[in-house]
């Protein structure tokens, strides 16, 4: 299937979060250990699961963030079976942002093959970047044109303690510095960065260097965030944030009616927003 | 073709060194614009490319580092070439020491996921990975046993500058704490570090926090570091160096004689080392 090569700016993110009153972005992990056993019979289990997550879940949705790790750890059949999921979504849900979160980032002719690789050829609208190679390795990210490049900022694990909060000499910490020279890097238009969920109360600094960059935040559920927290510390006039969810949602259930369960899960979290939102 | 897990322990390594007179290391940045244009008519030009580069280099060279973004800039074509090319490697030449140059690195369960991608499923003996999301993000590769994580420390591209050199509080550079830090996750028996070649003059400083660590010095020739000065500020007495050259071996000629000359400039490079290595 061709599909021609989508596109999705701040205006119609916005206009997709104020018709869905969500902000919800489901994390598609997909891990063949995990999913229901009855989908094992499928030639694409993983597609499979995928797909039914997608149709169940899309109307309280605004973004699907599959995870390239999980797809990769199966090798050429994990390649295949992201394709898939992305095709499906970009043809039956072209209004849904898509966000491959692959966590690349080298230096700039590679960088360059790493944002055809996703942002072209697999025809995301976005891709999350590691910041620590500098300019020169997001810069190829940003060159697309029409697509979105999202930054890790401060992340929400353990090990971000580990260099993401060495103060410098001013007193600046590593995650404050990267928020702000990267911010001359792109504009709010192309450039948005992963902020961690379950630091919440960091949230409001977080927003002192990117006033009006949407925020990625992950961890809200699994991971342990507070989801009023994060909106309350977080949102700005046009909202400004994508929350991120994944095993609480698509691991919600087991069974046969493991779609129907994720899709109430999700309407159940996007209702939750929506209270908070406005 | 199913081939038992591979590993290579610092011994190994070492006493391959030491028979060849070698730390030469060839990038397999295989680029389908850059090959020589009679190759497009097989079946898989990227991995016929990447075979004869290295039967032709293989006598000269300790390690193949095939880089993941050329290979996942071409779908599920490029990802078959990157499963024949390892498999090539580990069934001809399994004293050859293998690097998936791949720089991920994520939350535990993510990382997981990569580290069973790379180490296991495709069969690395080596992986690299990006520091910033702290020591969770780099366990689970380290957590492989018999395998090996290569860090990012300090990288070659003009973006290193961006943040790798913040200085702390107490004057600590970020790239010093990543060495020092993670030196304490693994051994120099599992962790390796990428230490830019064109800041050869830092080599010897950071020698000071990772002494006894095999360091992966990218950037020697198209990037224009001096093989004099990495060797003579890099070298320990087991050598601990493996030292990559890409584009200057693998694309100096663009005939059909493509891979008898990129055995030539392998072996030209492969003595130049013998004689700073001794």
């Amino acid at each position: 299937m061709i599909i021609d090569l989508l596109t999705m700016n701040r205006k119609e993110l916005i206009a997709q979060i104020k018709a869905k009153k969500s902000l919800l972005c489901v994390g598609l992990d997909t891990d063949i250990n995990k999913i229901p056993t009855h989908l094992l019979e499928c030639a694409d289990p993983i597609f499979e699961f995928n797909k039914e997550i997608i149709d169940a879940t899309q109307a309280h949705t605004v973004a699907y963030k599959p995870n390239t790790a999980f797809y990769e750890s199966r090798g050429l059949a994990g390649w295949q079976s992201l394709e898939r999921t992305i095709d499906y979504i970009n043809s039956e849900y072209p209004e849904i942002f898509t966000i491959a979160d692959a966590k690349r980032g080298d230096i700039g002719n590679t960088s360059k093959m790493y944002a055809e690789a996703f942002l072209n050829q697999l025809n995301f609208d976005s891709v999350t970047v590691a910041p620590y190679m500098g300019e020169d390795s997001v810069k190829p990210f940003l060159d697309i044109e029409n697509k979105w490049t999202i930054l890790l900022g401060l992340t929400s694990n353990k090990g971000a303690f580990d260099f993401q909060f060495i103060k410098d000499e001013n007193g600046k910490m590593l995650h404050e510095s990267v928020l702000e020279t990267a911010s001359t890097w792109g504009s709010d238009e192309n450039l948005m960065f992963v902020t961690g969920a379950t630091k919440a109360d960091q949230l409001k600094n977080i927003r002192k260097y990117a006033p009006t960059h949407f925020l990625l935040v992950p961890g809200v559920g699994a991971q342990g965030g507070s989801l009023e927290e994060v909106i309350k510390n977080g949102k700005i006039e046009d909202f400004g944030l994508l929350i991120s969810s994944s095993r609480g949602i698509i691991y919600a259930d087991q069974s046969e009616n493991f779609a129907k369960v994720a899709g109430e899960k999700a309407k159940e979290l996007q209702l939750q927003m929506a209270e908070l939102m406005f």
